[in-house]
């Protein structure tokens, strides 16, 4: 049966979650049934992982080392017990961050390493390889500004209240993977208005479903 | 400064934490300070994903991958938070588990593969490698006996309620990394009392100490 795995990537504050639910929606009116997850979480057991990582809920700074490790282990369980069944029954998953994630932020950005963070990637993730990733690029200080506003009651997690320099890393790290694997990366310019981007994304992956098989219908 | 860095590891029911217990008695009387931790756990972070392994408390079977994942998640915070800095100040630090523990139960029982666990190891590490690694073994079906009495109320733990057959390979999993790391293991053997398995853990570490330098008046 034909699936297709499609994966959301970019700094904090490129609206991500926001375009994952918009593309579920551009589905769902092309009569496809998409299956949406986000990581860390999506399981219960990554949902726990997620807690532990996002609110210092151990009261304790967390080392890179482990970091890495707990965002690999929810993706574990995240694809043996959800994206994996969901492709094997011809789903289309759409996860909100994935391997790529940790690749950019504990290979690059912590500096464990690109490649050895590609290895702990590839002991997690078995045969769940995304068919496309679509890298959410967006100036730093616009993705602060973002998150400013959205945070204003709630306070930031762990990861947000990182140096601007960080996530200045983070940005080049995903750049840095898009060119390296320019088949499955597709990089739209975030700084627009959600609609904008979204038309966007559609587009790219509307192309990608038509030459699947996918869709129908695709020469209009 | 010198330091010495002791694992207890065995099956279920072996006695290991009793003998942790005591063992860090012997050295206090002995004059020496040490540090005692367990795995999983052992740090705030550490115990918290003690508890998601321990206790199912997602609600969901963890897969075997996530598994290792996360003992080397609470590993790597475990050394780089408690183990190194302990050694660094010069002081004697015995585990209740540590790496051998993931190349056996993950890698050699659940079959995820004793290579793969010995670099999951490796990265989660670094460099707190066990001068004196003590094998408590029992036979299976004893250390069961000893469990049920134990759990006779508190009730088991997931790893507890395994097959009779997944704690065969264990041992056997144990046995194997002994013979592999000769200069590293020492086996003893855990059916006796635990005053007779006592005494001979401390002939082990006393011997190790004085030829380390760490114990004087060692002819006697």
């Amino acid at each position: 049966m034909k699936s297709f795995f499609i994966t959301l990537e970019g700094p904090e504050g490129s609206g991500k979650s926001t375009q994952a639910a918009r593309l579920v929606k551009r589905l769902a009116d092309a009569s496809l049934k998409a299956v949406r997850t986000r990581e860390p979480g999506g399981t219960p057991t990554g949902e726990a992982i997620r807690e532990i990582l996002q609110r210092d809920k151990a009261g304790e700074p967390i080392v890179p080392e482990a970091e890495a490790l707990l965002f690999a282990a929810s993706r574990a369980q995240l694809v043996r017990r959800v994206i994996l069944p969901a492709l094997k029954r011809g789903r289309i998953v759409i996860s909100d961050r994935f391997a790529d994630s940790t690749t950019v932020y504990q290979g690059h950005a912590r500096g464990l390493g690109v490649e050895r963070m590609l290895d702990l990637n590839a002991f997690a993730v078995d045969a769940a390889a995304p068919d496309l990733t679509i890298l959410i690029d967006v100036d730093v200080r616009l993705g602060f500004q973002r998150l400013a506003r959205r945070h204003r009651k709630s306070g930031r997690d762990r990861m947000e209240r990182e140096a601007i320099e960080f996530h200045e890393n983070v940005r080049q790290g995903y750049l840095n993977l898009a060119r390296r694997y320019p088949a499955r990366f597709r990089v739209v310019d975030g700084s627009r208005s959600s609609d904008a981007v979204e038309a966007d994304v559609w587009k790219l992956v509307k192309a990608r479903l038509c030459a699947a098989g996918l869709l129908t219908g695709c020469s209009s």
